[in-house]
This record gives C-alpha cells, structure tokens and sequence, in this order.
C-alpha cells in the first residue's frame, strides 16, 4: 500500500512539473530532459513511471480534470440555492487566479494536441458531458421547485452555459487586456440567470 | 507590380501548405521541411519568403483571419435584417465544413502557442475587437430602430456572443460525437436572439 501511494504521488509530481513547463514554455519545449529537471528528478526516474511522453500527457490531462474535479466538490458541499450552485461550479473552471490560469494554458495546450491524436481528449470529453449533466440537472431541479419556468429545455441550456465557460477560458486565457476577470463573472451570471430563466437584474 | 502579386501569393501558398500540415498531424510537426515538401517547394524557397519558422506562423494566423473576414464580406453584403446578419456573421466562425474545421484546428494550435508567444496572437485579438464592435453596432442600431428593448447593454451583449462563438468553436473541434453542427447554429441562434432582446421561439 505504502509503495503505491508512493507511485501515485511520484506520477502526480512528474505531471505537475509537465504542466508548469508547459504554462509557461508551451508543449513543444517539454521534453522528459527539461520535465525531469523541472521534477528534479532524472529521465530515467519518469521513464519508470511513464512507458513514454504520450502517456506522460494523458496523465497529466487527466489530472487536470482531476484538479477542477476537487474545486467542484468543494463548491456544492455549501448550502446556496441551484442557480448559486451551478454558477459557482461553472465559475469553478474559469482561470480566475494564476493558478487556473496556468492550467488553462496547459488545457489549451493539451486540446491542441488532442486535435491530432484524439485519445488525449478523452477526460475533456468527459468532464464536459459531467458538466452538462450536472447544470441540465440542476436546472430540472429548480423547475421542479417551481423556481424557473416549465418550458425550459435543461439540456440545451446547460450546452448554452458549457459552451459559453469554453469561450471564457479562451478568452481570459488568449486575450486578458481586453477580457477581464470581472468581465468573465458578469457574462457568467447573466448567462445562469438567463438559463435557469430568471428576471435579469442588473 | 508583377513581381509583389507573385511574392504575396507565394506567401499564401506557403501559408496555406502550413495551415495543411498543422490541421492533419499538429504544430509540432510542422518543420520548414514538413511545409516545404507539403508545399512541392525547397526549404530555401520558403526561407526566401519567410526568415523564420515563426514567421511564416505569425503571417498564417493573419491568413486565417484574412480568409475570415473575407466570409464576413459575403455575409453583410445581403438584405437580411440586423439580428439575422449577427447570427450570420458569427455563423461564419463556426467550424460546419471541412474547410472551417481544419481551420480551427489550426486555430486552436496557434491559439496555444500564442499563449507562450503572446506576439502571435494579434490577429486573434484584433478579429476578436472587430467583431465585437460590429455585433454592438449591430444591437445599438436595432435599438434605435425600436426592434431590440432600450435597456439592453450593447457591448456586453456581444462580448457573450463572441465568447460563446470561441466555446462553440473549441466544443465542435474537440467534441463532435457530442456537439453537432446542428447544436451549435441552436445554441447560436437562441443566444443572438436573447442578446438582442427578442422573443425566443423554440
């Protein structure tokens, strides 16, 4: 048990200096040499871990997923209203701070990547369909609640708000003189209310 | 005259050699070599246009917002009204051909080395300005003509817009079993409805 957890953690620390390589150097330049001295370990160290740079990557964007994963569950443990919850687990994945803001240019690394060899995908994928589901849910939830009109198509308005963050995160990622973060949350908030169909207050 | 029509089309052919490589196999793997033989041409026939790599990848980025614009021309030039005209415009960046599809690829490739290279990404941030201000313009002038309600903020309505357009635009290069074009012209047109103040009709 001790040896794996051990594993685990050695994996997560190679994937860690991979994506802060890769925030600041872009893909192209992170080798195993310039990750392993990031790391401050040896090639040979990550090699024991990873079978080759592919599966280095795929690790790591799956540890992406796992990261926002854990940013999600610390927003719907508190005790907020639905259209509140689903806000802040959208906000959630939007590079707000340096920290997501390295894992966003990574993100976009890794979806370059990914277009040429699609398996790289496969967490974005499913951290996608996650995300629509949860929102369509919460959605159902609120019309249910009588909190939000019958007529809504949860599923589609969810897709609306997934897609939108997708866009934000280029944004703030590719262009941060014009988008600013308060911008992002404004366009965000408006976006929800209108989704979950409240009165736009602003 | 004749020799500058002959350099700048040279240019493009190379750009679009470029543009080729990176949409089927990556921007990785695409050398001067891998673009030349692309483009049936020598590395030094490219180094005469272009004197570097980067270059000849900052040139085709502002090609590929060139081709943008051109679709843009085609689209205004109707008698169609204005919200129409909006929806078509950012239509006009969505990835619903092949052509558009391996653009965006390239696109989102540019789009991470530009994150690491922020020089690369002025033609990206410039188109994304312009469209701005040409959707605001667009709200404003339908407000004036009493068809969009007066309290509606003009410049934020298309700032949603446009960053749904890049979210639209990175679901449909890396997700398509999930995001079908048909989604995306929906997504689209109910949003460019909600933003110019109209009934939604589902």
């Amino acid at each position: 048990m001790a040896r794996t957890a051990d594993h685990d953690a050695r994996r997560r620390g190679v994937a860690e200096a991979l994506i802060a390589v890769v925030a600041r150097r872009g893909l192209g330049e992170a080798s195993l040499a310039v990750v392993a001295e990031e790391a401050g370990v040896s090639v040979g160290l990550i090699q024991r871990y990873f079978r080759s740079r592919r599966e280095l990557l795929r690790f790591a964007f799956e540890y992406l997923e796992l990261r926002a994963h854990e940013r999600l569950a610390d927003v719907v443990r508190g005790d907020r209203d639905v259209p509140q919850v689903a806000y802040l687990m959208l906000e959630t994945l939007l590079p707000l701070d340096e920290e997501r803001l390295a894992e966003s240019a990574v993100w976009v690394a890794f979806l370059a990547a990914g277009v040429v060899d699609e398996e790289l995908l496969a967490p974005h994928q499913r951290g996608m369909r996650e995300m629509d589901e949860a929102i369509a849910s919460g959605i159902r939830q609120s019309v249910a609640a009588g909190s939000s009109p019958d007529h809504l198509d949860a599923d589609f308005e969810a897709r609306i708000l997934t897609a939108l963050v997708d866009g934000l995160v280029i944004d703030l990622v590719t262009n941060r003189q014009y988008v600013t973060p308060a911008d992002a949350r404004r366009v965000l908030a408006v976006a929800v209310d209108r989704a979950f169909g409240l009165e736009v207050t602003r």
